[in-house]
């Protein structure tokens, strides 16, 4: 990884009318199928983007280190030029934060299942037979705006079975266990205290939940919750802070739209389709000067073990790229938070190609976008945090370092 | 970067007879000319360097981190393998050594300009029209060699109305505020203590002031000076301390001649022209096993945009180049402090070819000494502070690290 902190990146930073345009195919690494002995970006038909990549930089980037195989928030905490281990999100508050709730400094936040127990209060189903977001919304009413010991409680729908809680209050510490032992079978746990601090934030978590079971006993299957994953909204330099940019983000997930906000991007309101994003793009194209643009389908694919169609959504995104290059932005990034190979059926560790085009790029010989072309990209192998240094000083946005 | 300490590479260096030449072709390099599609390494002739790079191991190295345009400080101390984000070196202290000015431990140094004051002590020119170098010199002259409650201050003139002041003398603290207002129509300021320690040097300074506003009365329009930058005289690890080496430096730029000397290099009387860096070596090619060789021109015609003129020199360079080769140094380095394409006009972040050569080198194919074919090279794309370490172990003269 690159040897600059964002203190510095902070110092060198200067704002001009130059826009950076960085689209995050989401999981967009792939591996070779084994009949064609292609990966999923070498199976597609992407002349667009091959096209981006011969007037490009290229190269293979590593969300976190090599061999590491990256969650989706250190992933794009990378992307956005974060040390994905120093700046750590807790999924509490990344699932508070993708449904656009407003988190305050100090809140503490936990994600939430409701589930199904029996008489004797053993878990049966840990998604409570995947009741609906609107069942579930009318169960978050039930227990919404609680307040114990002084302390606010809010509990709010995700989708689905899942949920998130948020605690406000004074002298609050997240450093407490799960309720939800992630199996049935057995009773949901009460959550404990990891240091002193923490005793009276775990109280008041445990008579919450024995409150809820009460409220919740009549409305089987959902009658009980389990929360995991405690944390606190954290406090990053924002985007705007540390590039001195004007960025939006335009991301149709919940969890992404959280992380952009993490980072102090403005979350525009967009569709879920890649079109809807790419009119918003249009749309607000004169008011900001970064766009973080995400695309979810290709992890979706490959999460589900589906080569054919992730091929299908990196050749969509392929018809689609020629509305952000007609927008002549200074510079395009064509980058993956992580590989997802369909053959995996999940996130893995493999390094994700990446391009950085600009008029100053020096372009190298790569001319497909592939994990076998970009092996020989003029950016080598690199940490997935030094491609925002890279996109800012293509944006001729950074100073000289040292005289 | 690599993650070895400099402290690590002291353990593990000692003294053989095998020698070591480092040529560091100054902003070496470039991207491509518009119209032939050429970078300047591209477009020059260069049969030496190509033969040479054909022999060596090859790669692109980023001076300070990925997208980081780096100053020629910290460009040349991250050749000499010190982390420049961790070895800094103030502006003051570079000023001083710009002129070939034999800093001392403990010295403070700062920059400073003659300027134009009014009836009411107002600046009207923060630059005194610009004033020769030789008026410059002058006045510096009527302000040499005070002594102010025990401390010796030293006026020394750089170019035209720039000059800088050297402080000398025990218990000095650099941690004061300018007195440069950096802007007209209001008074010069009193320089200020940031800490405790420091208020004896600013009351130093603050007399030395209004002695020179007194000195400098009656010399319209240099009646005044400003003085901004105060740092003092970094104590690094010398290369000797370090590498066990008896390092030579071969340039003629004074900045260049000072930042060898902050490294502890004994730096050589040598001419302007290549050819007398040249004939310095040789003379002196049996008194030390380290050699900095530093090319400016190189740097100075990108700075001016002129494309072929700085191929010219990268041409020249290539001439002189079996002068190194015929003395069969152990091991031959040859790199640049960062890029200066003529298309930019000015220092750039883009990754810099670098080729070591040795009879233990693992050649790669790389067989031209450019950008485009760099990218192929046995070394990859590294940080600037692993050359001096790969120089070392191709000169034998590290140890093996753990059992």
């Amino acid at each position: 990884m690159g040897n600059i902190s964002l203190q510095l990146i902070r110092e060198l930073s200067n704002t001009t009318p130059s826009k950076i345009v960085l689209l995050v195919i989401d999981g967009m690494g792939g591996l070779p199928d084994i009949s064609s002995g292609k990966t999923e970006l070498e199976a597609a038909n992407i002349p667009n983007m091959d096209g981006l990549a011969a007037m490009s930089i290229c190269g293979l980037s590593d969300p976190v280190s090599p061999g590491i195989t990256a969650g989706s928030a250190p992933g794009h905490l990378a992307l956005f030029g974060y040390d994905p281990v120093t700046y750590h999100i807790g999924r509490g508050v990344l699932e508070a934060m993708g449904i656009d709730y407003p988190l305050q400094s100090g809140d503490i936040a936990a994600r939430g299942n409701f589930c199904t127990i029996d008489k004797n209060g053993f878990i049966t189903d840990r998604r409570a037979g995947r009741i609906s977001t609107e069942q579930s919304s009318q169960l978050c009413d039930l227990l919404n705006n609680m307040n114990i010991d002084g302390v606010s409680l809010y509990a709010l729908p995700v989708k689905d079975h899942r949920m998130a809680l948020v605690i406000r209050g004074d002298n609050l510490n997240h450093n407490i266990t799960d309720s939800d032992p992630q199996k049935t079978g057995v009773t949901p746990l009460k959550v404990k205290a990891n240091s002193p601090e923490a005793e009276r934030t775990a109280s008041i978590i445990n008579k919450f939940l024995e409150r809820a079971r009460d409220i919740l006993a009549s409305h089987n299957p959902a009658n009980m919750l389990l929360l995991r994953g405690f944390d606190e909204k954290p406090k990053f330099p924002t985007v705007s802070e540390i590039y001195k940019l004007k960025p939006a983000a335009i991301a149709s997930y919940p969890m992404y739209r959280g992380l952009a906000r993490a980072v102090g991007m403005e979350v525009l309101e967009t569709g879920p389709a890649i079109e809807d994003e790419m009119s918003t793009l249009k749309k607000s194209y004169d008011s900001y000067d970064f766009f973080f643009i995400h695309i979810k389908e290709t992890d979706a694919q490959g999460e589900d073990g589906n080569f054919e169609a992730k091929v299908k959504v990196l050749e969509h995104v392929d018809r689609i790229l020629p509305e952000i290059t007609g927008l002549n932005p200074d510079v395009i990034i064509v980058a993956g938070d992580h590989s997802t190979p369909a053959m995996i059926k999940g996130h893995s560790w493999h390094s994700v190609p990446v391009l950085i085009y600009s008029k100053w790029c020096r372009p190298d010989n790569v001319r497909q976008f592939t994990e076998s072309a970009c092996i020989y990209g003029g950016l080598g192998r690199i940490s997935a945090t030094d491609i925002m240094p890279l996109a800012m000083a293509n944006a001729l946005k950074l100073n000289k370092y040292g005289a």
